[in-house]
């Protein structure tokens, strides 16, 4: 069968939270480098995870990801599949074994809950047996604010890490600073996990000792997840040494030093979704690198706060404190649940879909990250104006 | 930019080990689909994985899969992240914690070792702390022959389940008929990992307890692995329970209860990897299911094995039983290190592609998987014999 179809789409307006909205020309890109890779008789798809082109699109999206982020050379990055709910119970294992190995003991690990996501972290270390404390929890206000971190319970001694979640998908907070050392003791590594803010701003990495973040809201598709650590965290007590101290263990999968000594392929890493990874972060890197980024996403969220504040009785946001705002999912809710319903059907009509709230909290959110354009959310934000004009 | 591209390519005489050769018109389907699902304003990969398209992707997989192999109503399939690797780690996990249900006994797991994988399973399974019995290993004879069940150990009381790699890549050898009622004790569970044969013939499903199979070698795209467990298994004692029997608990990503109760999207699912696993079976079923695909199957590996038999002086194949040579990875080498690489050097020459043998064993090794036409085994056959009278 001879295949005539070329690659059309038009621009989509599309604020789905996740996996999420993707620049065209890189699925276009994809798709080819899916049928026939350099030229080969193949595609991406279809070859050896050790084969010299698949390490070559793993060390580029590396190479991209240290440039956007300007990721210091103590620090590694690396890939792994499960998404952060593996990071959940990974991060646990390994920062542990690492503290096993600076102090001979099993630490504690910290948690600031600030949404749903923070909260299945804290409750995944807990299941597996860790120590778990949680700094801060913001449950009873429906997550809609985050303290200042004098507020904040003291962080214990004996603690590996405290792990915060830089923007919450669900609840639409994000961190405009994460915490240092005004707060963290010493030897306190932070973790954050940025699934769906990562390469949305520029950021400084020397705070973090880990940062982990799911490919498929704002960089990528699902199956990939990103992870930036500091050398030194690599070092872990033996798995002896960890037996002794009751220190569960990490799946060899999932072990940091396995897998970074096997450069993300111990075993077999994704590819295509490395490499859509790879076409992402170098369409960033070509149009201005993360600073240009920043530039636009202020925009975005500026502009649709500034409509939906300017209908106060109208638009409720549970995010009340603008500081903590999400620029990435801004979350907001209508008088009634008629008019929810009206508001996403309507939006719907006009073509400006994924509006819908999560399950868990309802309402509406509009995903704005790093693929959904200006002239996207200019649209959206005419559309909250005359709905409010037509239903307040 | 108006992308005027299609999607071509002429079809590859590919004999890579994995991730290995599709079907071209299965990528061309992909690979529209990743610009457009549906006619959708945005691709596959791009969705919620419980947006209804997503879940219909994820359904239709596995009722292809039911079709094809035949599943009874009391086996659920589902999927997990993390490959064969992760399966190492999560089976281990999550059988115990059945058999910890059943009889309030920490148990033991039986290995047949028959290659590098199941080596690599069963060690695994012994590192997170699981009491492990290898029943078999044939790691002296490199990995030859498999011997009757009548010479292999007796299974210990108290074990959970046998673990068998059906299909060994790196040394090309397979079972014919895994071990039944005549060597399993009652109550013991056969485990088969099938990375790299699934779908390439009829098997009896009821046989087994649990079937763990990546996608990357015969079915799919690296990033899914492909579960069928009989739902009686899915029943686990309580973490409680297992921590009072010092039994390791799975990440909750791995814990088969929860995976299963969220139809394969408690955390998001590689649904890119999946919409290809579902265009394979569905091209599978189109063209005569498993009956007509293991009659092409048998063929190729007749053929090639053939040509390598009449050349006994020349080809020498390291599994010398012929009862249980791999249908999918046909490993031999030459007399000298300099004749191997004149064969993968001539060979790739004549566009036949993808033939050199793993790292660990060197060689040749030719995968023959179920993408992999009659015709492109029949001139690779053709490229044996030639390079015998040439060479020999």
């Amino acid at each position: 069968m001879v295949e005539t179809r070329t690659l059309e789409r038009k621009e989509a307006d599309f604020f789905g939270a996740g996996p999420a909205l993707l620049p065209t020309d890189v699925l276009q890109e994809a798709a080819h480098d899916l049928i026939s890779y350099n030229n080969d008789i193949v595609g991406i798809a279809e070859i050896s995870h050790r084969s010299k082109p698949a390490i070559a699109v793993i060390d580029d999206t590396k190479t991209n990801l240290k440039k956007l982020l300007d990721i210091p050379d103590n620090y590694e990055v690396f890939f792994l599949q499960g998404g952060g709910t593996t990071g959940f119970s990974s991060i646990a294992y390994n920062l542990l074994a690492n503290h096993a190995k600076r102090t001979g003991k099993k630490g504690r690990a910290a948690y600031a809950v600030t949404g749903s996501w923070s909260a299945k972290a804290a409750e995944e270390a807990k299941r597996l047996g860790f120590e778990v404390d949680t700094v801060v929890n913001t449950k009873s206000i429906n997550y809609g604010d985050i303290p200042p971190y004098s507020e904040w319970e003291p962080i214990k001694e004996n603690t590996s890490y405290l792990w915060v979640c830089d923007n919450e998908t669900v609840h639409g907070n994000e961190f405009q600073d994460t915490p240092g050392s005004d707060y963290l003791p010493e030897g306190v590594e932070l973790v954050a996990d940025m699934s769906s803010n990562i390469l949305s701003k520029k950021i400084d990495i020397e705070k973090y000792g880990l940062i982990m973040a799911g490919a498929q809201k704002n960089v990528g598709i699902a199956g990939l997840t990103i992870y930036i650590i500091r050398k030194d965290l690599l070092d872990q007590a033996s798995d002896e040494e960890l037996n002794k101290l009751e220190i569960p263990l990490s799946p060899i999968a999932t072990h940091y030093p396995t897998v970074v000594k096997n450069n993300s392929a111990y075993n077999t890493i994704p590819i295509f979704a490395c490499q859509i990874l790879k076409l992402v972060t170098q369409k960033l890197l070509k149009e201005g690198g993360l600073a240009e980024r920043e530039k636009v996403n202020n925009k975005k969220a500026e502009l649709l706060y500034k409509v939906l504040d300017s209908y106060p009785n109208f638009y409720i946001l549970p995010v009340e404190n603008p500081k903590v705002r999400s620029k990435m999912n801004v979350v907001f809710k209508l008088p009634s649940e008629e008019l929810n319903s009206k508001f996403v059907a309507e939006a719907d009509a006009a073509n400006l879909k994924g509006l819908k709230g999560h399950r868990s909290v309802g309402g509406i959110r509009a995903s704005i990250y790093n693929a959904v354009s200006l002239e996207s959310v200019e649209r959206l934000v005419k559309f909250v104006d005359e709905f409010a004009k037509a239903n307040s």
